[in-house]
């Protein structure tokens, strides 16, 4: 047993996502302390309201209501309050005691990142807000290291769940704004004030981080243009749908010349556009995000996934604290290739899989129970059986199997190509990411 | 002008990917210090032969052919020469001669990739090597940073672009794998042995190095299961198409129970694989790459872009670069954010897209060259028209535009209100990313 040195985090808010970090730090301290070299301590959770504490599983004696007092004793704080104050004042103080911090608050960065920004690096501190935009997807790091030394030209992001749940709703069934926001309601996609989502003024304040990072410049939320989806309807939809098209919220950020002064400016908007049912943005369904990033060297990308959720954001936020707590070890990113644990790496005979077998065989009475029977006494469930018959009276059986182990498999396709019946197996192919 | 201090970069190798990292480094340089507190200095590039120099633009005094001199010099070390040796070696002496280094090179990667992290960890040196896997796509920084405090389950990846251009294609066209090969070839997206690609050889390199990473193991390239494409027929890629699904060549990287043992395994393995069409790896064309990542908190992720080309590589290159530079100069991954240039952000009437409004118009003769003849004197030019009369004998338009100046579009909006022949304006949308 390794002992590590331990490092104080101190975590400012127990929300949705706030309880999740909590959760995820205690639940696999063991692991991330193998990963890091250190060991993580949460040493406590400021919280407005003790009443307020959301998760039973957490020990109580972790909660206060003394966040000034708590982040004095801490290496790293998470700032997960939300809003402006007094985020914005405990971020600050963090910085001044020496912290380093995570925050999620996109309303906080969106408007006082360069306050912040500065603060941090006149006295080497660390701040990182991966949780910020796009809640589990990593997009800040790679628009602030993997893209730093390319030129971004052009941001299209769907950076809110609820809106593009609303609009996929509506595209998919034919729904009303005002019964797709219902829908959402109910199944929890939006909150009982959905202006801020609606209004396009959560995308508003991850447009404005998106450009500030990809630009390096400063853009204030109030420079964004905006509009919402609430004048979006039906029938735009659907005759977006005729031509091609879905409506989708983007974020956009983008580099363009001042037509009058031909000097070189970016345009930060939101609103609905109807984008092309080819591009890759169409195909993001549901409460999901991406961000559709083109750079003058990599060419275009996307970035997809969760847009929101406490565990999914509380994953963004445990990045960031790895990848600083690392610095505190190391002094660097951690090459952590080198520390390797040794997991078995298992031979192709031991996964499990679905398969896709295509058999020609003879289409007489009795072949259809002879190929089952195959199937069932290697342990292979069918799923699905597709046969044709063309005129000279050959089959062609495509069957689809539940998971199976390989060997199972391979055992199966062995016996079927001794069987009678079977005149040739024509393919076998594996079926990966089917839900 | 700022007086930077300069880091002195030496470049091994100059074929597709060296000559766009060292003209990039060559025409941005003022963009680079800016952004890095430092200048790089590019102070040699190591060819095996003066005759192979590509880039005529580059000044000819960089070349030599003595690579093991170059390195002694150099505060960073970029090696993209490929193969195992002499790179192997080449960059052991730079990581014992205090440099960092950026490599692009799987195939080292892959094979040794344990020894070099473990004696650029013995230094406290950095080793970066974002563009030996998927091109342009950040996802080693991704999967080392930003899924640190997370548990990745598995990865599906398209990560070789010539044979996801080949059963594209195939998907397509109907074409053979022998026809969609030679189409390949003559685009240039094959080499004239395609068998390391077609094989699964470099799939089966990238698997490891992603298994590697995401599992913080060690997966001999040896005990990846390998399977390439050359065995995929039409047929099978047609009966796919019938079923809802597509052959794609997957690299496939998950933690396994074995199931003899109960112990945790992973299983690592390239073979073409049948994908529903719904999943986000169906809509993957052409030469692109993505890598779909599961994890346990963060849900489904996918990274998507340009899997290989010069230009789009050495964009992963260079964020290495940057990346490590600037650990150089603060000592951090850089707070970039506060040291911002002042780009004005420009108001909605100067950007440029086009629009889609949906009218309501009497249908009577000289209507459409009454409405078109708003958008002429607006200077909006229309790209097409379609127009749908109900029973009533009410006309509905959708009109598409070219790009135009969204205050040019105002103003037509504005006109098409006040026009006798004009019912109503139901709906102006902009369209975005479109090609």
């Amino acid at each position: 047993m390794i002992e590590y040195r331990s490092i104080r985090v101190a975590l400012l808010g127990a929300g949705s996502v706030g309880s999740q970090v909590a959760r995820l730090l205690l639940e696999h301290g063991d692991e991330l302390a193998a990963r890091i070299g250190a060991r993580i301590e949460l040493v406590g959770i400021a919280v407005r309201n003790l009443d307020a504490r959301r998760d039973a599983d957490l020990p109580r004696e972790l909660y206060t209501t003394d966040a000034e007092q708590l982040i004095l004793g801490a290496d790293i704080v998470i700032e997960l309050m939300g809003g402006i104050e007094p985020a914005r004042t405990l971020v600050l103080q963090a910085i001044a005691s020496g912290a380093d911090v995570v925050t999620g608050n996109k309303a906080l960065v969106a408007a006082h990142g360069t306050e912040l920004f500065t603060a941090a690096e006149q006295v080497g501190a660390q701040l990182s807000y991966e949780a910020a935009v796009a809640g589990a997807i990593p997009i800040i790091r790679p628009l602030r290291e993997s893209l730093a030394g390319d030129r971004v030209e052009r941001i299209l992001g769907i950076v809110n769940g609820t809106t593009n749940f609303i609009l996929d709703r509506m595209d998919q069934t034919g729904a009303s704004l005002e019964d797709a926001l219902a829908t959402a309601t109910e199944l929890g996609y939006a909150e009982a004030d959905p202006t801020a989502d609606i209004g396009g003024y959560d995308a508003a304040q991850k447009a404005t981080i998106l450009a500030s990072l990809a630009f390096h410049t400063r853009v204030p939320v109030e420079a964004v243009h905006r509009e919402g989806i609430t004048g979006v309807t039906a029938a735009q939809v659907e005759s977006a749908r005729r031509s091609g098209f879905v409506v989708k919220l983007l974020a956009i950020a983008e580099r363009l010349r001042d037509p009058d002064t031909g000097s070189e400016g970016v345009s930060v908007r939101v609103y609905p556009a109807l984008v092309p049912r080819e591009h890759p943005l169409a195909a993001v369904h549901g409460a999901n995000n991406a961000v559709f990033v083109e750079a003058a060297a990599a060419g275009p990308l996307m970035f997809y996934g969760a847009g929101a959720g406490g565990v999914q954001t509380a994953s963004a936020v445990l990045g960031d604290l790895v990848a600083i707590a690392r610095r505190h070890v190391i002094g660097g990113p951690g090459t952590s290739e080198s520390t390797h644990s040794d997991v078995a790496v298992l031979p192709i005979g031991q996964i499990a899989t679905r398969y896709s077998i295509m058999l020609e065989a003879t289409d007489e009475p009795g072949v259809l129970a002879a190929i089952a029977h195959v199937f069932a006494e290697h342990g292979v469930s069918v799923e699905q059986l597709q046969q044709t018959v063309d005129e000279s009276g050959k089959a062609t059986l495509v069957i689809g199997t539940h998971e199976a182990k390989e060997q199972a498999l391979a055992d199966t396709v062995a016996a079927l190509a001794e069987s009678p019946v079977v005149a040739s197996v024509a393919s076998v192919l594996r079926v990966e990411g089917a839900v």
